[in-house]
């Protein structure tokens, strides 16, 4: 195993496969400096119109191709570890992130399914990534059948299990393309595919199998409880069998042929995979019970630690040891956030808004911000739901949809923008009273994501939650996270919360609310509840029976 | 008086005084013909921001400029003329109808007090247009006393009175500047003040005593009733008496300073004024009982006659010869229709569509149309409240809003576009079904206006109204409504259903409903009107909250 000679300094690479792009990091082991970085987008990006082949593919349906997985270990770790102009041999670990649940059949050698000829048109056989909707009917059985059955497992997830997640992917791939499920020996996680593609060893995560592979207490969901669902479902369990590691847990060494793509050395050791937004925690240095992390980004994920176990309703989940080991980590999210602002931009914007932007140099988000940075709070008169991707916590629902309510003929796109923004931070505001309300103190919110670099998002999200809000300092604090795991399991550190007090990155500022927009954004709040429970919590079934039309129209 | 020789041809002069325009027509008496036409801009638009002199207005207000209206009379109708080639002294007879309620305050000769130096910066002392909603609180107050109190002219209004009308408007003049209250010797609609100025004599009209005044059974609202509201209110009483006219009457000839403005010959009948929105029913032939007339434009009037009265909740008002003497005519309406279109269009049309439509060589409107035309029903999993200026039937309410739910991030513009275009459907159906519950059957459903142009929005009409709709061919029925109006003034027709079966014009085509489109429409339709009871029966009062937060922030 090759070993850096006493003295010399030590780095670790660091890697986060998102939605869109895979981004690699150099990072100094003693201080968590970022000496190098470099992103790949992936070539196919999200396929969710048809396959590579021309296969056409349903609504809600998300999927990915490894091959771009791959790619990002052959160009983004290369030129991290040149714009880093450091020596490679002085590189002691890698570690790695992904989306979760992000999940892909494959044969017991690895090999994607949908990297066999016979089955590249067969949708099934591809990667689904985590916004994948479409298997929200295998999803409400399982949820069904769990509370019928009274699952012990199920209040650890708020209840509700979510279309995203391993089982009702699996169960979508079963019910729709048995063959798929029949070729598949292993059904795994995006993250876990690529530790095993560097040091050859399949080793899954504990985080993963807890937050999306229902795992507790040490056991999947039981064979019997799969079999009720489907008689044939209880063969999944072999699927997902071998083992399980901690995070910060040495995966193995890197492979030759590994070494090869990233240019790094054989036997560097290759930590187990996490999920993107649990290791931003680490680069947050948010690891500690009480504080909670927000990654605002595509969609926002909420984080926290806490001491002992908590019930906690229409979060995601709670899991033992699933964010750092030894505590349990609590993850809520809401499904969609960026995504919703990129729709605005896109698909609303009017042409003079565009022209104004282009004459000012400035991107549309900028614009639309400085447009919607001086209306008094509720000025505009809209309220929205921001349920545009669904609703993850703490309604759990994928086929919800959005609502905007107050528009008149003196609506201006400033004012639908920056009800777009509150609506998101309405949205964090409930998960945040989840916790409180379940008796988790949230003591201090730190932030993190692509959506950082938005002052109005921020100054929103302060005086909407009431409390200060920090910034972190970073441009890429999942890799650096993936960078901060992979120096616990090259032994530089103990464990993550001394790895991540050690190479965390500092805060870039702070946001305080004003008393006064907090008030009244207090009771636009109050509004938002009321309109989320009428929507979200049976009032009415419109959004369904809308979903459901839009699915299947009659003509 | 001016008399064309026997045996000569007689013509008639329409005028239509719009929202954004006046529009003349020089029309044959024997047959209908339009033989020449001109439009005519206002130069002042619609004032909702700021005054000529740059006084600022509140939220909510819409004014026009007397000016504007004279300005049409002295272009408009002299180029019409021009364009017809016709002799004009061959005119025997000149009506004009315009928006309503739209009424000013006047000296005892008609000079606007908008037209006194002293008052000119004033706002109250301005026009207020038909859709100037800031009266509303007065409106509020008035249906809260008139219900209170059992008077029995409110059942005559569906029970509610508009904030849109004569007293509310009249009301906010007292009660914001009670100085132009006092100067005010007249209170008067437009289209009345208009025949003032062209035949010196201030003759009123019965439809808007009656829609608009609350004249009912031969006597406005009490002056006890009145000072109930405000103490000095009852002075309204004054500045509304004098002569009033059924429809199609001669108010008076000519005079000399109004020939010289518009060409025609001195001593021409003058008819008396009329509502645009009803004198199109004259150029549609649909005055007998049980023809419906809907006139879609900016906003959508509903229209029709019936022998006798019935109570229709929620409909605008039922006055006894409100649209042709001798009948009950019945108005309904929908406050915003084209103007809900515009919006979208001005608003949130992406630069790429508008873009496309002008590589294409259309207008944004055929665009959307052309790409939403195929879309399958409830294809789009989108449903609107089509309230962006409020509800005037069947809830009358000024200070509802646009609601959209259904957002997904696949949701695209045109969509949107068409669950709008559906909205406004959904609300004349609405309006249909009132009439039909309250025993007046709807036989056959006309439509006229500028909308006619788009046959998406035919098709969907024919579709969730699920009968067939007959389309007027006249490029300006209202204008030519007038004419048929300004016939009868003239004694060419004993009266005005008469000079409608004569004059009025033939059907461009009709659209009849498909039965799969229908059905499934009949579901949409349903859920249209569960979200319409939520929002605007009182299941929610939410849009009203925002509204007071959006006149009102708090900071």
């Amino acid at each position: 195993m090759a070993q850096p000679a006493a003295g010399r300094p030590r780095y670790v690479v660091g890697i986060d496969f998102g939605t869109l792009s895979g981004r690699a990091v150099v990072v100094d082991v003693a201080g968590g400096a970022v000496l190098g970085e470099a992103v790949h987008p992936y070539q196919h990006g999200v396929i969710t119109d048809r396959l590579p082949d021309g296969t056409p593919l349903p609504p809600d349906w998300a999927l990915q191709h490894p091959e771009d997985h791959r790619e990002v270990l052959r160009t983004a770790v290369p030129a991290a570890l040149r714009a880093a102009r450091i020596d490679p041999a002085d590189v002691v670990g890698i570690g790695l992130d992904a989306t979760s649940c992000t999940m892909l059949p494959t044969r017991a050698d690895g090999t994607p399914l949908c990297e066999l000829p016979d089955l590249a048109g067969r949708p099934h056989a591809y990667p689904k990534l985590w916004k994948h909707h479409a298997a929200q009917r295998q999803a409400e059985r399982i949820n069904a059948l769990a509370a019928d059955r009274g699952e012990p497992w199920l209040r650890r997830y708020g209840g509700r299990v979510s279309a995203e997640w391993q089982l009702a992917k699996a169960m979508q791939v079963l019910e729709e393309d048995p063959v798929v499920f029949d070729r598949a020996e292993r059904w795994i996680e995006t993250a876990d595919w690529l530790v095993w593609q560097l040091c050859g060893r399949e080793v899954r995560n504990v985080a993963a199998a807890g937050y999306k592979g229902l795992r507790q207490d040490g056991r999947y969901p039981s064979a019997e409880f799969l079999r009720a669902l489907h008689p044939r479902l209880d063969g999944l369990l072999p699927r997902l069998d071998g083992p399980l590691a901690p995070l910060g847990a040495r995966a193995g060494g890197l492979t030759a042929e590994a070494a090869r793509w990233t240019g790094l050395p054989v036997g560097v050791a290759v930590a187990v995979g996490a999920i993107d937004a649990h290791v931003t925690a680490a680069a947050a240095r948010s690891v500690e019970p009480g504080r909670m992390l927000a990654v605002l980004g595509t969609s926002t994920c909420l984080i926290m630690n806490a001491d002992a176990y908590h019930e906690v309703p229409g979060i995601c989940g709670a899991v033992d040891g699933g964010v750092t080991d030894g505590a349990w980590g609590y993850e809520a999210g809401q499904s969609g956030v960026g995504d919703i602002f990129a729709w605005f931009v896109t698909h609303a914007l009017p042409a003079g808004y565009a022209q104004r932007a282009r004459d000012l140099g400035v991107s549309p988000y900028e614009l639309l911000d400085s447009l919607a940075a001086d209306q008094p709070v509720g000025g505009h008169g809209l309220l929205a739901l921001d349920w545009h991707s669904g609703n993850r916590s703490v309604l759990m629902d994928h086929e919800l949809s959005g609502v905007l309510v107050g528009l008149t003929l003196a609506t201006r796109p400033e004012e639908i923008w920056r009800a777009l923004l509150e609506a998101t931070a309405f949205g964090a505001r409930t998960v945040v009273d989840a916790f409180t309300a379940a008796g988790i103190a949230v003591d201090e919110l730190t932030v993190a994501g692509g959506l950082t670099g938005n002052r109005l998002l921020l100054r929103i999200y302060a005086d909407v939650l009431d409390r200060p809000l920090h910034v972190v300092d970073s441009a890429h604090p999942a890799a650096l996270g993936a960078a901060i795991h992979a120096a616990v399991a090259a032994g530089a550190y103990p464990d993550v919360p001394a790895a991540s007090a050690a190479m965390g990155a500092a805060r870039r500022e702070t946001w305080h609310p004003d008393p006064a927009r907090a008030a009244a954004y207090a009771e636009l709040y109050a509004e938002y509840r009321r309109l989320h429970d009428h929507f979200g919590r049976g009032g009415t079934d419109i959004l369904h029976r809308l979903r459901t039309l839009r699915t299947h129209p009659t003509h």
